[in-house]
């Protein structure tokens, strides 16, 4: 359930809008993780290596975002050396897409360990590879790296926000293990635990960049929106195509479509010990509304593979897939309103990557893989 | 090797001087840690349970350094409401003493966790009561809660430091995990290693009490310096004690006391896996200056007790116990000298908490448990 976007080809891309300073943002990436021990460091260059690197999509979204943002600011200070000043602001933004990127990295770390996690990002997880005690450092070292280069940001709000992002990690890792049933079987808490595992970095990150710009809490709060909502609907689609995988007809599919394509996830994602609770996300959720007897079987677990047939007979008579993309979809227009919402500014990149942000919108929910 | 300390009953007591803020920091501790999920809450609030929260040797160093360095500081703006700002000002230094326990108690937790440790204070760790999971989780938990904390004192060197301070025990941590025998015969890495693991944290908390409280560099780096050599010469004499034991011929034993008194800390410490590298601290290294076989057995590694027995023959034969001694004597002196070069100040409560600051480091040296 990685956060990554499919690159589709298209006129205006998103990704290639700011792959420069991608690139730039990466190596910085690289050379910031390197530890005084050898073993240490190997550690935490294990996923900042050249083609495992993932598709950065969060680095993407604060770097479109740095410049959507990039309007004069009314103030009552006269405007010195604007020049010299925006190239400090935008090496700092670029300081919140690594330190947001080190974040991200530290809690795959300790997220393997916790799950017991062989492969991550199609390479053997570094708990596998190197064993849960380096697993756990490398993470502590990529945490405190990232506080280290907050401090360095000389922004008390800024570390503030990300450092409550790194608790929310943790809340919504803890309210993973829930074993209360009332809890599991409520799309409320899920979407809640959803907020803090997944929703939390990028949205407080969007916010940062913002803050760091020295724009109003207002403003701050659209930045926050859009990443809020963002991740809420790309998680929520995440859901979706765990079920259906790369079939066509996502959310329109027959019991048997939905089956077939759940075999390999199944086989993948949800086959013992807590991982097999990795079923129970939205779609699952929004069809107990409709068959409440799943909640009777969601408490037995789905260690046994009929549960997880039966369970999915019931899905596939739900309405729960098409509900899980309703909801992406309100969430992806709501971000797309908040980019609207923006100051207004006749400044053709800034126009452009609001148009690229608004873009990441449309292909969250439109994505099949 | 827990870093707390006896408490001697003595007419200058450092503990019953600042007893009463002491309980004030605890209670505030105990509430910081509050989760909103109930397994992370009582996982972190573990080891804040009234009777298991240790010495808190930590805070009352460092409230003793607050008052300590309670002088006017030469300033060229005007004293304003000097006693709201000196009581805002005691509030933050209380919160470096908070921060600077949760941070090390997050490091025991993942510790714990890394050397598959079962019991901690007398009680079972954390790792075997409630799994490895929630171990990390909490871990996690107390660094974003300390992390939050630091950046509400709003000042970024201070956040910086402490940052730091964390990348440091995740260092001392990797580098105690070494398989490198050059680095497991030197004197100099185990040092290294000594201060990453053990001394950083008090060191610079300590350093942090004088900058909240906006002494120049040069009195900052003597806080520091207190806390540095303290911190050494604590670990210093833990290490002689775990070859001593309680005995009151502490560096003059025989080679029969010494073996005697280390079959219990063997049976404890120096057993299997990981564990079994813990013999060879500063006294072994500085037998193994007299007798460089060692180095051999070192490399062998003790998890043959046969081993264990012939390191210890060597030890009775050398002057490392005695080495370590002198070794720990001259930081216990440099941390004295550094209280006696802060700023002159006649007023008595300050002169009171400095002698118990040097007192401190001639109890660190001559306990006996």
């Amino acid at each position: 359930m990685g956060f990554y976007l499919m690159l589709l080809v298209e006129q205006v891309d998103p990704f290639s809008l700011v792959a420069d300073e991608l690139s730039l943002v990466t190596n910085r990436l690289r050379s910031m993780v390197v530890a005084k021990v050898p073993k240490l460091a190997s550690a935490a260059e294990y996923f900042f290596k050249i083609g495992v690197e993932g598709k950065r999509f969060r680095p993407t979204v604060l770097l479109l975002m740095a410049t959507a943002l990039d309007v004069p600011i009314p103030t009552s200070a006269p405007q010195v050396e604007v020049d010299s000043l925006s190239s400090d602001l935008r090496t700092r933004q670029q300081s919140i897409a690594e330190i947001t990127e080190m974040i991200h990295v530290a809690s795959l770390l300790h997220d393997d360990v916790l799950d017991d996690a062989d492969t991550r990002r199609g390479i053997g997880s570094l708990n596998f590879v190197m064993g849960p005690k380096i697993a756990v450092l490398a993470g502590d070292f990529l945490l405190s790296r990232a506080c280290v280069a907050l401090a360095s940001l000389k922004n008390t709000e800024v570390v503030s926000l990300l450092a409550t992002v790194v608790e929310h990690l943790v809340t919504g890792e803890t309210m993973q293990m829930s074993t209360s049933s009332d809890e599991r079987c409520s799309i409320e808490y899920y979407m809640q635990k959803t907020y803090y595992k997944t929703v939390s970095l990028i949205s407080n990150s969007c916010k940062s960049i913002a803050l760091l710009a020295g724009h109003t809490a207002e403003v701050s709060k659209l930045a926050f929106d859009y990443g809020k909502n963002l991740g809420l609907a790309f998680q929520l689609i995440d859901d979706v195509l765990d079920f259906t995988g790369t079939s066509a007809t996502l959310g329109k599919g027959s019991l048997s479509d939905i089956r077939h394509a759940t075999s390999l996830a199944l086989s993948t994602h949800f086959c013992c010990g807590f991982h097999s609770m990795g079923i129970v996300t939205a779609p699952i959720l929004y069809a107990m509304e409709e068959f409440p007897q799943l909640c009777t079987l969601v408490d037995r677990g789905f260690d046994d593979p009929v549960n997880v047939e039966i369970a999915l007979d019931y899905l596939g008579k739900s309405r729960g897939i098409q509900r899980t993309r309703e909801l992406a979809s309100k969430h992806s227009s709501l971000g797309s309103a908040a980019i609207d919402s923006f100051p207004e500014s006749s400044d053709e990149e800034v126009q452009r990557s609001r148009r690229a942000l608004v873009e990441l919108t449309h292909r969250v929910i439109t994505r099949t893989k």
